[in-house]
Order: structure tokens, then sequence, then C-alpha cells
């Protein structure tokens, strides 16, 4: 087996954890030394991950209280590994018994069990969403450190179902952090509606890398861009990834979808449009780099489903319990984290690109 | 710097070479032994990368001859890294002192004079397209290996600009690879209207890999789906990757997106829709594969575009030359090899996930 | 700067965690589903490791009672990482302020200072020999492992400063597992003597491993003794390595240093020496796996000493307080852990070597 | 099967090839760009491995013309990967038969055999000496970038058999690479009477690299020592590695171990000595890095021995042809080669380490 929990190569991050095990957590390998972290830097992240904070995102008792066990001695990190874990409460109290043997419809319950002959079926244990905390944790870190180099990411809920944003009005922060007040309430709407009647839907998050200088990712295989959607496909619901114009791209021609150089005010380079995206041949191009991912619709409904248990018999499932009806408002901040470690490994990496500004510090 | 030249953890390929230097080739480092092997096996797959096949493909005297350099005896792999290089052929024959200066619009020129501060600018260097002939080669060895455990991928033109197949006849081969003649015929039209005022075309390739078992991938980060995105993203001109329903699945809800589990005919365990493209929670779920790529317009078109030059002075481009106007049929085979490459390297990573199927051979 | 804290690449680990924080620990990436697994398997590696247990030994506070956070359900190993932590007692209790500043003699304090610009200088924090905690729990779960396939590992203290072990005896097991009643008796003295001084020593660690089969390792860079070599060297203190007859095969002659191969009793092939310590071209050759270990004395002494301080100040240090007169007795269950950990690794990544015996399992 | 022929993570090399295949060679992944390179800085590495230079080394029709395939554009590096091959000449001219089914001692053939079922046997095939002419291309490559931060490395002889080096007189450079004119003439008797009877001779490497700042180096797996041992190791023949007093710290007291600090003539820090051997904690420390390993005797030899077939037939073989009677001078321009690539790779990792020198360049 090849091991399949870390992400990076000089910045790296490996995970660890069930939903209801004794804890999840992160080690955070090759952090420079001598930025200053505290647990209060992580919780502007977490507390945008919880759950339980609006209707659509069902409170199920989980505590995301990070305790960083190493790599920071007075305030500063000091280029060991950062681990950083969260204890999991009340990991005994419910009885999972229904779904020990039988496997939900789209959850990774079947895959796991053919993969490894045995599973951790409490609350889909590695493949819960709880996973996530560890990224968001490890994602805030990269971003303390990226904010002495002006690079900050910002994502936010592109569309919900068939409702999508037309515009961007900061000022608009809501519970599905769509930044459109008139999308916003159809999208309450459409969820609740859904939500009456036991089901979910799906959505695409938008994300903006601020800040990027011209000249990060690593071709062929590792450009910035190929980074960046094994990042997101890495989020557990995500099923799409697309940069720039994307897909769309691929209805454009060449002298629609070609962005101009011109010079910017300053003497230096800018594009005229940002059709790319902010990566060219896989390096980025000095513009803002914009992607979205596609988010499935939540696997866990409360309707009646037909599927098979272990033992091969035909069984139908209704999964029990309070579920979020759409995840895309708590992945938003997943996609962030995931930016923010994949620009943070990118900065790092190319430190070393140029003999010229090559130097051994 | 970190070295991004190669890919796969078991089944490594790395790659070198420019379009216009002395060769390009790849090390695959990781083919189990006792595999036979010849250079016959390669070329059918770059027979369908080569360019000058066709209308849509302009003819650059380029020669894709493969020399197996080592890792091959008697017929055979011997478990050796199999290194295959291509001599490129005239490369001292053209005259590209008008680009040396100036970045192409939609190019890698002015990022890779960003990150590295020199760049070789015949034909585009390492970003050239030429770079895949050596994806290609390495495709081909991995699907030799997974032919004799029943894998095959098969990709094709699933829409040229705005024209999209409506169903897949298999006997529909031609020079798009877009196998539904009726869209065929207009979109050949549509890619020659473009190209006669100097202009490109863009598209969507579709793959789907059969025979892949239930069990394939390794999350949480390198789960199948992500570095299936990680391999298409890098390729070059590819803007956008979904896999199952991708962006579909965002408009769907849950009950309409979870695939349901059903008994085979042999009592075994199937799905009865395959949304999800054959893989949950990023292992693979017995289903086919299906994922597709967003490819942009080519870059390089005989119009006039804006640009700056090195010295920061503006510019304006023609590009000179026969150019593809549409790069999406020959792109098809490399979408494949990448695909080959993805699950020959997560065959061989899932070998030790089981206690009870681990040997020692 | 690249992330040195995790070894291995399909049976992979990585650590954390320094001597005064709030934890050490390890993840352990890639350990097959379903070896049973508790906490009562890592207990009799991490007695050896503890300190306090002998004369030699020096009672620190130090408690070594590992848990697992993650990777185990009902007992059992389920594919995923298993984390293990090690909390730290009574890490505020001591005052540090006098090495805060000063660089000790023989310790990583001035090279961390010099890379990082900071250090955790509480008992040499990440440094400190107490790091070798989370490679011993994670060298146990190796152990585990490689018991259902044979392979074992036992290492000894080979010589005490000038006293060598002249023969084995497994009855004679003492307090620095040194297995020869006689060389023990010295070698006790000879320690008690340096330590009444405050000086210290150093000594050789031998370590066997069992039931290897011919054919693991990864040429040419991977090959099984340059993993040993580089897993050796890795251990704090340790400064040479040597595999078979290592430095004495410079002394041999090439007829004198080959191993003749001989049939064995079952037909197979076995070799008749073992000046090779069971490794030839980097591949297990089928002999037991042999190799030392130079430990190098305690840098820890209670003697006047000439240093620096950080502001580029001489001074004299006097390192107070209880420390081991020798540290090879603790470091012989790191050398086998170590050793555990390079024999798991191989085993896994050996499993797609042939084409004949690769299955999917 | 792990790919192992890929080594460093930051500047990677990757080499392929058979003795007598058609070519060898590496791919440099990682090179910073704008480095001035040519073959001319590769010769005078590769002339000093080259055979058949003295009495001690046979010449066998081997020829190590380099061609630089890629990353190379008007004489500098573009930061992508540098290919170099070596074409093998007269591979097909001679007659291997005698060993195609028997496994000669000390050589890598049955360990090959078993774990790949198949070899190429021809010279040794991968397992030959011949593969470290890409290392020593690499490391050339490696030794021209290194050159403009002031470090270097020098290999040299320090024993052959029992007879050791005494001093160090840069005057006497011979075909021994044996720094002791004194020392060189015994040496160069012994090994002649070993000849006379088809014996072989093997002998000790010693290294110095100057000018390694203090500060490099990836605790707590990824030390400079651990990857120096990793890299020595990894040379084919060479059975131990020790760092600084190495196997001698072992027989030292702590008082005389410890390396006093002391102010150096700029106010800067320096040691008094270098009992580490420039490496303390897995971290350089400002001073020479100096390293040793033991290089077993050439394991061809023309005397009779005992082996099997690969049917289990016991056979005896004698083994044809001239064959070096050490391998030890040829094998001090490897080791400096893989010094080289252990610093390279260093210096480029640490890069990160500080937040305060970090830079975007």
């Amino acid at each position: 087996m090849a091991a399949g929990s870390s992400f990076g190569k000089n910045f790296k991050v490996t995970t660890f954890g069930e939903s209801h095990g004794a804890a999840l957590g992160c080690v955070i390998d090759g952090c420079p030394a001598g930025l200053s972290l505290s647990v209060d830097d992580l919780m502007p992240f977490l507390i945008r991950r919880k759950p339980g904070q609006s209707e659509f995102t069902t409170a199920r008792g989980e505590d995301d209280e990070p305790e960083i066990l190493s790599g920071v001695f007075e305030g500063q990190t000091t280029g060991t590994p950062i681990a950083i874990i969260f204890r999991n409460k009340d990991q005994h109290s419910k009885d999972y018994s229904d779904i020990a043997d039988v496997f939900r419809p789209g959850h990774a319950d079947y895959t796991f069990q053919s993969k490894f002959g045995i599973r951790d079926y409490r609350g889909g244990g590695r493949s819960s969403g709880r996973e996530t905390v560890a990224r968001v944790a490890a994602g805030a870190v990269a971003a303390k450190l990226l904010s002495g180099y002006g690079i900050s990411a910002k994502a936010y809920t592109k569309s919900i179902g068939p409702i999508s944003i037309s515009g961007y009005d900061e000022s608009e922060k809501n519970d599905l952090y769509m930044p459109d007040r008139n999308a916003y309430e159809k999208a309450a709407k459409y969820i609740e509606g859904l939500r009456s009647e036991g089901n979910s839907a799906g959505g695409v998050i938008e994300c903006v890398i601020f800040g990027v200088p011209a000249g990060l990712g690593d071709p062929v295989f590792d450009k910035l861009d190929a980074l960046l959607a094994h990042a997101m496909l890495s989020i557990g619901a995500v099923k799409g990834f697309e940069i720039g114009d994307g897909f769309g791209a691929a209805l454009a021609t060449g002298i629609d979808n070609n962005d101009a150089f011109i010079p910017d005010k300053d003497g230096g380079i800018i594009k005229a449009t940002n059709h790319s995206g902010g990566v060219l041949g896989g390096i980025s191009d000095g513009a803002d780099i914009i992607f979205r991912c596609a988010v499935k619709p939540t696997a866990s409904i409360s309707m009646l489903q037909q599927t098979m248990d272990k033992n091969g018999n035909p069984k139908e499932i209704m999964i029990r319990g309070r579920h979020d009806p759409v995840i895309v408002p708590r992945a938003v901040v997943v996609v962030e984290a995931m930016a923010y470690l994949v620009a943070a490994d990118a900065l790092i990496s190319g430190l070393g690109d140029k003999l010229e500004t090559l130097t051994t510090g």
C-alpha cells in the first residue's frame, strides 16, 4: 500500500484520524522557523468549518478544540514538525450497528471495505467529513505563513443547485457563504425544500488566491494547477475542478481565450484579461488564481434507498439522524485551506529556481 | 526548487526534454519484471499522437521514433528503469529569433521567464506539446502492464467548441477521434472556419477506464480521482477535470446522485447507476471510471495579438507558421496515457492493502 | 526547507515532538489492514527504551505511556494512519535558563540555532534522545507486522568503550544488553569509573535481522543496506554503520570475502559463509542481515567544558543534573526499531517486483 | 515495487541503464536555472572514473562520452531536467553464456534473480560498476553548482588492504589516488601480489567536504550524515560508512569526543576540534565534513570458486577476462560525486529554513 495521507513536498502535511476514534490531527513538516503561531491563529478557520452554526449545518456534538503538541516554542514555530490534534468527544455514545454491515449509497463504505477488508464504520470513519478539521488547521498555518508575503485566499459559494450568484457583494456574508443576497435567499429556500423531503443539494465553490507572484509551480507534472486539482479532488464530495475559464475555455476560440500582455503602471507586465485563471503552462502568471470546485449533494439523506450488505444481501436503508442538507457552506473553508497548502508548498519549493537569487540564508 | 518532472509513487515516470533540444524521453522506474515489451508496443500509441496525420494536425517534421535504452532484456522488462528517448530532428533548422524576446499570449513564455530567468524559446521548449511524446510512451508501457489485468482505457473527443457528440458509435473512427459521424462533420466545418481566419478551437475529451477492480486509490490525499485530476491538469492546455457527473453533480439532488448498490448475476455487488464515475471516497468502486477534461483552444494563432517583450515594451505579434487549429484530437491519446499511468501506479501501490492477501512473492 | 521527519515509502513513519513540549508521537501511514494491534504490542519495546531501569540509565521522570489515537478499530489495523502519542509530564518543572543561550559541546544546540535561528532549548528539544520514543513505537508496529512473515530483529551491545563481547550467550541478559557475562562485568566497571569522574562512554551495537527472504531492496539508490545505513545514522549519537564484515572487508582479499553458494538441505540455495551480511548488490541474499552501529559517548557530561554563547562570548559550562553515563543500552532497542521499519517498508515495497506474482489481492 | 532509482528531494537524480544495454544515463531534476554548463564540466570527473588508465584498472572498451540531451540552452541550465546519456559500445561483442545461468559469488546475480525472476546477465547488467558513470556525471553538475557557493569535495584512498596513509601530501597524486608516496608504493606491491594469483584487494576511501556552512541537513530522518550514509552505501561494494571519529568515537570518552566551541578571528563561532566530522545532531556545524567508506575487494577474481546455477546445481566458476584487482581508485570519484549530490540537495532544501531569510526570489 502506498501511504496516501501526506500532501506537499517541502511544506508537507500528514493527517490522521477517524470521526469516532480518539482524535484526529495533522503534522505539518517544513514550516519555516520564526513564524509567530498560536491556537488563536487557527480558530477563525476552524469556526467557519464547525457544524451547528446555521440552519444548514447540523449540530452533532463535534468539538473543534485544537491542541498544538509540538513545533511551537514561546509563540514561534521552531522549524520542527507542528502536530495539532482534535479530541473526539462522546465517541462511544451512539449506536452504529445499523450501518456496520450495510453499504450506504454515495458513501465510501463499500470501497473502504473492498480495499482494506475492514472499516471503522462509526460515522464514516476516515472518510467522514470530520477528517477535514485537520486540513483546515494545517491550512490556517499556511495562511499565517503566506500572509507575510501578501498572499491570501478567499473561497465562497458560487452556486447551490441551479441557483448561482450573479455578482459579488462582500458585505453579504451569510451562513451559506454566498456573497449575493438575492441568490442566497433563493438558495436557502431551495435547500429548505429539499430538506423537508429528506433530500440534499450540491453546489459550486469558487476560490481566488490573491498576491501570488509570477513564477510558482513546477512543470511538467507538478504544475500549479495540477496540484490545485489534486488538492481539491482530495476533498470528499468534490467531483470537478476548473481553473480560469475552465470548461468554458473548451467553448471559446483562441483569440478570445488568450490573455494579452500589457504594461502595468509601474513598468511591469500584467495581463489585460484573466481567462487563464492566473496560471500559464502550469506556472503562476501574476494574475489572481481563480478556480472552481463542483461539490456533490450530501450522500446522507433521509429517504429510502436500495443497497446491499456485506454478505451480499439486498437491503433498504433510511439513514437516521440529522444531516447537513448541503455540505457546500462547510466545504468553503476546506477549499480555502487546501489552496493555502498548495500555495505555501509552491512558495517554498520555488526558492531555488534561479541561481541568481539562490541564497544559503 | 522542487523537482516536478516525476509522476507516480511505485510506477514512477520521469520525463525530460525540450521541443528543439537534442532529444526528449522518459524513465519508467518500478515496472514489474517479466513483462514482454518492445518498440512495437509503443507505436500504436505514438502514431495516434503524431502530427501531420490529418487536416487538423499540422505536419512539422516531428519524428516519433522511440529508442528503448535500458530495462528490457531479451524482450522482457527486467525490473530496472526503462529509459526511452526520441531524437529531435532538424532542431537547428528554424529561426526563432522573432519569439526569443517576446511573450506569446496563452503560452508559457512569460511564466517560464519569470520562474527561471531564462528559457529555451525554440518552439516552446519544455512547455511545447511535443513534451507529451514521452508521456505517451510511458503510458503505452503502463497499458501493456495493465492489459494482463483486464484493465484498459479509452479516450475520445466529446466535443469541439459548441459541438458535442450525442452518442457513441465505435465504428465512427475519424481524424478528430470523435465517435459520432454527425457531430464530427459539424466539428470539422467549425474548425475549418476558424482556421481560415487564423483562429483556433478547444474541446472536451472524455475517457473511460474499464476493468478497474473495487479498492484502488489511497485516501485521503492520494484518492484515485485526485491523482487523475493531477495527471490531467498536468497536460498543457487542460483547464478542467470532472469525474462521473462532475459539475452536473452540483446541480443534482442526493437521491438522484447516489448510486444504489445491487446484486450482480454472480452474487457480487455492483451499482445500478454510475453517477460517481467509478470512484467513491477516492477509491474505485468497481464501475467504469469515467472522466472528462476541458482543453483550451490552441494558443498559437495567426491573428494579430497585443503583448510585451522581455524589456517591458509593448509589441504586436502574429505567430508565423502552421499550427494545429485544434489540439484536442492529438491530446486524446495523451489523456489515455496519463490514465494508464495513474491506474498502473494505483494497482501496484494497492498490493499491500490487506494483511490477508499480502505476499512476499 | 525539505521536510525531513518522515521515513519509508510504502510503510511510512512521520514523527514529531520535543522533549519538553506537550507530547511526542508518530504517524504510521501504510500499515496493511487486518493486523491485530494494541498498546500491549508496544510496551515490551517501550519498556526496553525507558530510562531509570538500571544504574546506567538515569531516572528522569519520563513517562512512556502510549496512546493510540487512530487507525485501529476493534483491535485491528484498518489501513488508515496509526497515530500514537506520548504526553510529556512535568515539562514546565525545570529551569533551563542556564543552557538557553549557551551551546553545549557535542549537542545540536549550535546547529539547530544556525539552521532555524530559534530552538527549543529545554532538554535538547527535538534533538533529545526522548525523540526516539516515537521511533520505538513505530518499530513495534512494524515488528508485529513482520512477525507474521517470520522476520525478526535482535540488537545487542557489542562493545562498551574498549570492552567487546567475545561470544554470545543468550541467557546472559543484563542491563547493558551485553550478551557476555565476562564482558558485561568489565564494561560495568569501566562505565562506573567514568561516571565517578563525570565522564561518559560510547560503544557499538550489533543487530541481526532473521528471516528476510532473498530479493528485498531497491537498487540502485534504495539498496537495502543503504536504507539501513540511512536509518541508523538518523539516530542521534550514531557515527558509523557497517554491514557484514564492513570495515573488515576493506582488509580482506576477494577469495576470502566472497561467499560461496551451496545447496541447502531442501534443494534451495544458501551461502556457505556470510561476509556480505545478508545483502548483495543492495538486495537481501537470504542469509541473516547483520550490521553494526558506532555510538558516541554521551555528550552531556559533568565536567567543565569550553564553549560559546549565542552572542559570541566564550563560556565555561558544567552540565547539571544526572545523565546516562552511556546511552548504548537504551539505543539498542532504537536500532532494532529502525531495522524493523526498514524491513517492513522493503517487504511491502517488494510486492510488485515480478509480474508473475503480482496480484490485485 | 518501490522505484529506487532516484536520489534527492529538491536536487533529484534518476539513473538508468545496464552495462551492456544501449546506453546508461541520468536525469537531474531541480538544478537551478542560470548555471553555465557543458560537457567540458563533466569530463574531469568522468576521466577520473574511466577504466584502463593505470595498471590497476583494466581497459574494457568502455567509452564515457556524455551527451547532454536536455535542460541546457545556449550554455546555461534552464531549470528543466538535464538528461545525460552514455552510449555503450560493442555491447554485443562478448559471449556471456558462461555466466548466464550461474551465480557469481560476491556479485548481485543471485539476488537480482531472486527479486525479479530475470536478469540482464551481461557484465552484471544494472549492478555493474559501469552504473556509476551516471552518478559521476550528475555529481559533476552538482559540483559546478556548489562551486559558486564555495563548497567543494575531495575524496582519496585512505587505505588499500592493510596499508594506510600516514599523512596527506597533495603533490603525491598517483593512479591509486593515494596521497602518501610511501603508502602508495607498498599498496601497489600489495595489489600486484594479489593480482598475480588472481585475487583482489579492498580499501577505505576518505572524503572531505569543504565550505559547508553551519545549518544544513533535515532532522530527524534526513540528517546530513544519514543522507551521506545512504548515498555511500548505495555505491556497489561499499560495506561501511563512518563520519568524524566514527567507530573510533565508540572507544572514546565524552570529554575527549566533544568538540569545544571557540571564537574565530572574525567574531564567529568555530570548533577547536572536529571529532564530530562536521555534523552535530544531523546538521552541519561549519567544520569540514569528513567521512570514510569501506570498499570490499573486487568480487570478480580469477580463482576457482564454488557456486550454484539457476537450476540448483553446484558449479565451480573461474571468472574469465581481465578485472580490476582493486576498485578503490575508481570508486574515489564516485564517492566524491555522491557527496556533491547530497550537499547540493541539502543546500537547496535548506533555503526555506528560516522565515527571516525566506525570499520569493
